[in-house]
């Protein structure tokens, strides 16, 4: 029982001096690879820098304790950072100590909800937001995000969170472009960008092993950020308006207590939902395909509680909301990471950089985190995915591309609850007019098909008509018209018989329906029968009067009904 | 075109003498027997009694010319007075002008948007409404107006639109009970009671014709008008404190002009919303079972539009929200009523009574009224259902248990949204984790079945693996658990087949699972193969690349599959 909600309990009595040294090593890269990022979704989100760092220290060791992946490695995204701004902007001016306040109470209540659903099992609720409308969400968020960090490449003013509030903020602003600051942003977005296309190779032909290659490449940011720190500090560009990180008070995050404010708890709450619902998803998808190359499997409701217990770790010091950030996630998953424990170590590390090192970090200009983001974020703008599905389904394409356009024009909380609505809304139209075919013989078999589709043997005194959705209040109606007019259509016809092969559920309202069809048949002189009935349907109708009172008789294939009928 | 969206048109040039004379018999009936419950249903709703009047007159001429059920009758009725006085008590104090104002906009809200729905061919919208919903609706709205009726027959005042600020205020009152008043009340109660009991078997004992004492019986609640008005009158029992209908203005209803008022028309715009909804099924399940007697059709759409119509109606002629009424159309049914012109006779009717007749009604008392609704609203507590339901699905009563008391605790409002959406989440609840089922071969034979439940023929190599649902987003994963746990728990295993005779959709979420399963199958050198494919789910599946990444084949049937497979 404590070890379900304590894996930590599972692996640390196995833990090695092997492992360590594995550990050790991922947690060491992890800490000099995720810095920059950390930063930089920290100011995304309208916060401080420093809440980026604080925010990837007790939350990792949270979840070192109680996640599941061995791999997954914890802290702000950028996903995560954007949605955080937007929701914030409603409350409080960024920079306002009730801003940061709002971030804490933000990260209190998606890690109460996390781990409230991770207690209740609620894991499968996130099967409701389906891989279009997630793919279209991520893609314009991307959008989006590159956008606001456009304004930085440019050392200009912009803020907003939907395409027109940027695009118009960005438009206005553009005659103060800053020279010297779109320099730094330009130059290392073209390094960064060659890096991540031809680091790797480049790398290999210089006989670097394939690991260790990709690795490096991956390092690209870092280089960036050493190599623009030191040109701002030697130039002194600070003092010729190059925005820069500035001072980040030392030490380690403090100790912080979210308030209860019971209106902004409320304002805050649907928002909260969507970072939990969307945080958790991000994190899990990826937790599970990096569990999957290894063999190994993660609880996905575990996975909320470690989830949940390092946003509450945020609440708590200073951080932000946070979940399995896609980019570190793979840096430490290369980086040989084999246990939670490296996160311990990542969290060790980034804590000493807090505690001793941030001196270092004062000339960072905010450019080289801006061409960061970009070049990262814009990978999750999925071109072929979207192709894909409009090739696939229309239906679902429309899904997503409604996610799109009302996540840049109505901001990511429009967008991703629209989305999530409109899924299900298609579902439950397609499903309410549910596809059903008269179905025939295939001679000297005992095969029955579609007779528009293939030469069947008929006969007009019987209707063999096969449903192919399960019967529910939406379409039980349908089903009604449906039977209606075949009757209507055939003034000869004698039976009727349902095949049920198809369906998987016939609720009371289904139930009435087939009630009133079989009364009205019986007026009308048509008996109706069912076939193909499924066991747990069955099982189901045995607990209503219909079997008594059905005109006909319940056969068990369709061949049967066929065979009894056709002679008559 | 025309023909369509005016249904006059059609029936009109066939109209003739017989029709005439048998829609102006019904007429007159409905004329007489509708008065008292229209005052009623408006003083329900916290407006004057004369709104019941108005709201009987132009809506019925509108209904006339748009609608398409030949005896549906058109009004007050007792759950969407309920619902506008609930919606209503929000906004606006009772009898002040604008809480009559407020009414005309919900009238308009309501028409436009029905007028809308039908234009938009939106009618199926309302099959979102499942049975049981409806019924626990019904039967807990039922309740609500008892109770608020009891003060009535108790003279004493009592307010709310939920049991506990009923109870309370009802307990809290109980002293000032108004003993002629209980007397008048319980006096009309028992014999309304009686004669809805025993009036029709009585008559025909008497050698009354069975029609005509079918609708004698339903003439009980004007004879209990005429009894205690008179009474009241002659004992002049209004100036001992038995509250009466009082003064009526003499006059056709006057032309009105619902204001926009911007922050009121949004707050009401979710009430129009629901009373249209529930307006439109009530109305329509009544058309559509009373037109089958007759053997005709109703169009669903194009009785949005004549509902829309009236309401519309209503909001320029001082009315309130009006749909088809349960009571008044079965008096119209059974009084013989041939095609809507029997509303336009009943629409004269009522207005000649509004012109000239008022101040009979003057004495009538306001318990006779309370007597003759709690009698009507009761049979709306469908025990038997419940039963029903309870006995037939558990899923299915959760709804309806859930509506009943949400609707009785919050309101009406509350109540029927979250019925909906309980309904809906449980129905996708179940299909998300979706029943399947191993299948082998029943010997001899080519049908295949569970093998749980049957003797069957199987190989240890090869897994049949039935899936009994749709393959959507939100069973998509629990798809590719269900096939992980199967291959991790048979080693031996070398094909897996799905078997899809009841996959009817396969969207873009599932693909990718198939896809994610077809690709982690091959790492473990299983191979995955399909069967029984649905035609159009086949036609879907060649606009993907998965026809060709597939290891395995597609089988036509599960027989060809375990012909091929089993030899291996």
């Amino acid at each position: 029982m404590l070890k379900r909600y304590l894996p930590i309990l599972t692996w640390l009595p196995h833990y090695n001096r092997r492992l360590c040294g594995a550990d050790l090593l991922a947690g060491i890269i992890v800490t000099i690879m995720v810095i920059p990022q950390s930063l930089a979704y920290a100011i995304l989100a309208g916060l401080p820098a420093v809440v980026g760092l604080y925010a990837s220290i007790l939350p990792l060791l949270a979840y070192t304790l109680l996640g599941t992946s061995s791999t997954l490695a914890v802290g702000p995204v950028a996903i995560i950072a954007l949605m955080t701004g937007a929701a914030l902007a409603g409350v409080a001016t960024p920079g306002s100590p009730e801003y940061l306040q709002a971030a804490l109470v933000l990260s209190l209540l998606s890690g109460g909800m996390l781990t409230l659903m991770g207690l209740m099992r609620m894991g499968f609720f996130t099967n409701f937001l389906s891989h279009p409308v997630i793919a279209g969400f991520l893609s314009a968020s991307g959008i989006l995000i590159a956008a606001s960090q456009a304004a930085h490449l440019l050392g200009i003013e912009a803020s907003g969170y939907t395409v027109a509030e940027l695009g118009l903020s960005l438009a206005g602003n553009l005659a103060g472009t800053h020279w010297p600051t779109l320099a730094i942003g330009a130059g290392s977005l073209a390094f960064l960008v060659a890096v991540r296309r031809q680091g790797k190779p480049a790398l290999v032909a210089l006989s670097v092993p394939d690991g260790l290659a990709a690795l490096l490449a991956k390092a690209g940011p870092v280089l960036a950020v050493v190599v623009t720190t030191l040109l701002t500090w030697q130039l002194d560009l600070a003092s010729k308006g190059v925005a820069v990180v500035g001072d980040i008070p030392r030490g380690l995050p403090p100790l912080t207590l979210p308030g209860f404010d019971a209106p902004l708890w409320r304002t805050l709450l649907v928002p909260a939902l969507l970072i939990s619902v969307v945080g958790f998803v991000e994190s899990v998808s990826m937790g599970q395909m990096l569990a999957a190359k290894r063999r190994q499997r993660i609880s996905p409701n575990q996975e909320l509680i470690g989830l949940g217990g390092a946003n509450l770790a945020a609440a708590f010091s200073a951080g932000m909301p946070v979940t399995g950030g896609l980019s570190r996630t793979v840096i430490n998953f290369e980086a040989g990471a084999q246990t939670p424990m490296a996160g311990f170590f990542a969290a060790l590390g980034i804590g000493l950089v807090t505690l001793a090192l941030t001196p270092l970090l004062h000339h960072l200009p905010i450019a080289t985190l801006a061409a960061t983001i970009t070049v990262a974020i814009l990978t999750l703008v999925d071109i072929p995915m979207i192709r894909r599905t409009w090739r696939y389904s229309k239906s679902d394409f429309s899904a997503m591309a409604a996610t799109i356009l009302l996540t840049l024009v109505e901001g990511v909380e429009v967008g991703i609850v629209a989305g999530v609505l409109l899924s299900i809304g298609l579902f439950l139209y397609r499903t309410s007019r549910p596809h059903s075919a008269l179905v025939g013989r295939i001679p000297g078999t005992e095969h029955f098909r579609n007779i528009e589709r293939h030469d069947t043997e008929t006969a007009s005194h019987v209707a063999l008509l096969r449903i192919d959705e399960s019967l529910y209040f939406a379409n039980a109606r349908y089903l009604e018209d449906t039977v209606y007019a075949l009757v209507a259509s055939r003034p000869e016809l004698e039976h009727v018989v349902l095949i049920c092969s198809a369906v998987n559920l016939i609720d009371a309202s289904a139930l009435e329906s087939l009630d009133a069809i079989n009364a009205r048949l019986k007026d009308s002189g048509v008996t109706l029968h069912l076939a193909e009935i499924k066991g747990p349907v069955m099982d189901q109708l045995k607990n209503s009067d219909f079997l008594d009172d059905i005109t006909g008789r319940v056969f068990l294939s369709t061949y049967a009904a066929w065979s009894e009928l056709k002679r008559n």
